[in-house]
């Protein structure tokens, strides 16, 4: 089996934790990352507060090959995502020429002043490279193996999609769903069975009510497409011999 | 100052983590909480493997007054939350009585067979109470300061609905919030100023764009709603000197 590649995601925000704002970014994170060949291998959420931060940053980075933040690299007070990075690391807070440069240029093209606060967005912890923001000035930054992004969905979009393709990935998990009106309840055995009979496998089971039945999407994931598609394919048999029509693609 | 309740939250699920199903209970559960004086401090979200949760569980456990789970309670293969919580007490699984009862009694309503695998709903760590479920027959579990509940959310609302009232907290969250468009880089130093002078409230900013405009909520978040509302009205009269017209309620 090839090596695994897995990424942390550090959710910085008390306006998701008090529930104010609905977080968007673990599922668009972890399909982007499905696509990198990398695996989402846990989230935290911590509040604004820096020994917390401090603290996800060092457990998270050690365990896995990556490690994403969103969330607090703005102009505010509460905006402490940088200072603590820099302290996890050990390292002190600079200013970043060629951010400082951009927010130059982007404040200058939008007609606004670069104020202290603004300014702010040019800190990084020293060592630091740059990740561009096709939406609005502020750079997102990566050092060592840490990428800090902002926490506005479609901002973390724009950065994410520039990394597109640089990352040292495994092979892109691939996922196969089959659905059926079938209560998972009922195909409890055969799911074990498929998966212990195709090593490298997952399979997850989705239950759903709907047209007034019950039903489940089984989705079976594997890096390798041959051997995802054999699963789903022995599953379609198999819930075909219990009686329940499987549905290619899901339900 | 009164004492802070907290508790934090462990989403269980392969599905959150791949993208595949957007979490609402994050949002869901701290907005419930804040309404029960109890501050949610921290998520994670981990994976369906055993040692994960473990490791999550007693993490969590120990740094807050409750903490709750969602995901994994139900009946196939990949639900190992009963598990996970009676291997970090470090206490055998037993099947509770009453929890095999109300699966009996919703099974025979509806019509269906209780197979083994739907037994599985009444597995739970030993000494675990159960929490109703007005919705589908499974229960919730509680044990020590852990709540187990359902992962689909409007399960998960009538367990949490159920629970309303019934566990210890502080003073609730209190609110306010007023905004504006003003860039939020440009009133940071009020923000500070605002905080600063109001002990025992914490505001945060959440820029948008509208109206081809940027600008700000600006909300104060407190424990005494004296407090919350003469900071709030500090800041509004802060927003005005500096030429920013304020919007109780927010924009």
């Amino acid at each position: 089996m090839s090596k695994t590649w897995t990424a942390a995601l550090l959710i910085i925000g008390d306006e998701i934790l008090s529930g104010r704002t609905q977080d968007k970014n673990v599922a668009q994170i972890g399909k982007w990352l499905n696509l990198q060949g990398i695996r989402l291998s846990e989230v935290r959420i911590v509040p604004d507060v820096l020994e917390r931060i401090v603290e996800a940053v060092n457990a998270l980075r050690a365990g896995n090959n990556y490690l994403f933040t969103t969330g607090g690299i703005g102009p505010t007070h509460d905006d402490i995502t940088v200072d603590a990075v820099a302290a996890a690391l050990d390292v002190p807070v600079v200013e970043h020429p060629e951010a400082r440069a951009m927010l130059e240029g982007y404040y200058a093209k939008i007609g606004k002043e670069l104020t202290p606060s603004r300014l702010r967005m040019a800190r990084v912890p020293k060592g630091a490279d740059l990740i561009p923001n096709p939406v609005s000035g502020a750079p997102g930054i990566v050092v060592e193996n840490i990428y800090m992004m902002a926490g506005i969905p479609h901002i973390t979009a724009g950065m994410i999609e520039g990394l597109s393709g640089t990352l040292e990935g495994g092979r892109p998990l691939v996922s196969v769903t089959v659905g059926a009106f079938a209560p998972e309840s009922e195909v409890f055995e055969l799911l074990i069975a498929i998966e212990k009979a195709h090593e490298g496998t997952q399979l997850g089971s989705y239950p759903f009510f709907k047209e007034g039945k019950v039903g489940a999407n089984f989705v079976v994931r594997a890096e390798d497409e041959g051997l995802a598609a054999a699963a789903a394919k022995a599953l379609a048999s198999g819930l075909s011999e219990l009686g329940y029509e499987p549905t290619p693609g899901g339900l």
